[in-house]
């Protein structure tokens, strides 16, 4: 079957350019000696897991253990969870995937160290550590190298953690200088900072360029949104991933409403400084200005659309991870020839 | 098990305050003799379409095709489907559905009309049909009452559709005297308005008021929301659906991370006047002001609060309908005590 024989809306992912996209990141990292560790929050997809560790990746990136656990139970054993595991049931998740696994995780807190520590140690397994370190994101992380280098050195010092280095999100751009201190301080403790563990595409092509990073945590390379078209990091035809939506109703010349609302396309607005909340492939100068939860509303004003109720089109989102998370499942396609037909398997794993 | 004990991330119903909501709307509508269609998309959830049927409701309203044949396989079967159905394949699910169901769906388009008839004509089967109409909204529907009456009139002409009224989502404001004159143009055609259809919790408890309803499309009201708290319709109370996260990291005194970010409770802005993205029930003064897909920062230096790593709390959403879509259980509770664990069966249909 073909793309537009698909009834909307419909997940798609363009294994080619998949392949494209994998491949040019790994040659980047391989070229500067980084180890890639994709994220994989992004496509949550066991087969596109193994297509990036068969081109080369050291292991892949989990935001929640239930992600992890997925990937695990496919065949992916190398795994680095970047979220701090709170509570005795996780912890006791944690110990088992640990037991048969190859497992790092990270924490910024003693609470969460120490809790880590017991839990492992309890059931007689261990795991990687880094620490997560806040070099001007503001989100998690210890605030200076000094808390860094304590918290290293509090979890190399208990069992069930094997200290391995550190962990940022590098925006803002700030953490050459914190991380080269922090490893200062760890030395001081006779600690080697062996992960220096750096995320994000839009900052991914540029990881060798300071702070000593030893791998990166990338994810949406391998399917571009329209963010990754702002910040220049994939191109159109590069964008693996697409929804597929179908026109169904004009109230006015202007107005085109389709089938993929915000639980097809998410609200989320990512990084896109133009606005709206998506790209109309084949649609030049049109807007989706206005979601509804099953209704996209577009401006064709500034475009010389012709639409008919029952066309397709198809929309590039502007923040593909969250878009991925609402669709139980992908169309897989080569040059518009549907080929594969797969469950989104690490959907909604928030636990 | 209570509450407090469930594993974070988790969806919390209380269903006593679904049941004090369901029954403040289905009385509000008896005493204006307004018939009462709830709309399933905020619950996703068949045994609350039984507790709204049982107490009253006239049937049930649904947004897409998949969602009523969930609720529809699960013993509901009077369904009014407030999405206009293009595709062959979608016309055939919709003739299945009403060979067995008393379905009733809407358009705004003489293409659409023309498909649905033909669809339905031709497997023998027929619906209900309401021309949907752009009161002021801005969304789909017809932009006249002109052609309200003309679609009408269409409509009531074809096989396999049987005229029925006048559909709309009623804000802002302007349906009265839209619909009074579609009424008259219709009756020149011989046609009655039976049913006069207008949705939304917002402006639910004041549809009595003018225009001639006859029925109510209303959703949020069986949950509330952050949305429903700041336009009044719901009290804090009331609030029945609920996300418990759990306190993952302090990086600084002023703001905490919870493991709930927007995978669990949505980018979806609602109708907040005060911004963020959820309200955090015992925490006043705290402010959720940034969502990644599995942290939300929470500002607490405007309240009393004195977090702690493994502290669970409760969170409103914005909007409770994407919310509801993210997850794949709810856990159901009496005060405070789980008494169910339901899957959100109709989740992710947007076919």
């Amino acid at each position: 079957v073909t793309l537009d024989r698909l009834d909307t809306p419909a997940l798609t992912v363009d294994l080619t350019a998949v392949e494209r996209n994998i491949e040019r990141m790994q040659s980047y990292c391989n070229r500067h000696g980084i180890a890639l560790w994709p994220h994989i929050k992004t496509h949550k997809l066991p087969a596109i897991a193994h297509m990036q560790m068969r081109a080369g990746a050291a292991g892949i990136t989990c935001q929640k253990l239930g992600e992890a656990e997925v990937m695990a139970a496919a065949g992916l054993g190398k795994i680095l969870i970047t979220f701090p595991i709170v509570g005795q049931r996780k912890l006791r998740r944690l110990a088992r995937l640990a037991a048969e696994h190859d497992v790092a995780v990270v924490a910024d807190s003693e609470a969460v160290v120490r809790g880590l520590s017991r839990a492992l140690a309890e059931a007689g397994a261990s795991v990687g550590f880094l620490v997560e370190c806040d070099t001007g994101q503001g989100r998690a992380g210890v605030q200076t190298p000094e808390a860094a280098a304590a918290l290293g050195a509090l979890a190399a010092s208990l069992p069930g953690l094997e200290f391995a280095g550190l962990m940022t999100h590098p925006l803002p751009d700030g953490y050459g200088p914190f991380f080269a201190r922090a490893r200062e301080l760890l030395a001081e403790h006779g600690l080697d900072v062996e992960r220096a563990s750096v995320g994000g595409t839009p900052t991914g092509f540029t990881a060798h360029a300071g702070g000593g990073v030893t791998e990166l945590r990338a994810g949406t390379y391998v399917f571009g949104d329209r963010s990754c078209m702002a910040n220049g990091t994939v191109t159109l035809e590069d964008c693996a991933l697409r929804v597929r939506a179908t026109v169904v109703s004009i109230p006015t010349p202007a107005r085109v409403v389709i089938d993929a609302g915000s639980k097809s396309l998410t609200t989320d607005p990512g990084a896109v400084p133009e606005g709206g909340f998506g790209y109309v492939v084949g649609w030049p100068g049109a807007t989706i200005y206005e979601l509804h939860e099953e209704h996209a509303l577009v401006d064709i004003s500034g475009c010389e659309t012709r639409a008919v109720i029952g066309d397709t089109v198809e929309v590039i989102p502007n923040h593909v991870c969250p878009t991925v998370n609402l669709h139980d499942e992908v169309f897989v396609h080569r040059g518009g020839e549907v080929v594969a037909r797969w469950p989104v398997a690490a959907r909604g794993k928030v636990r």
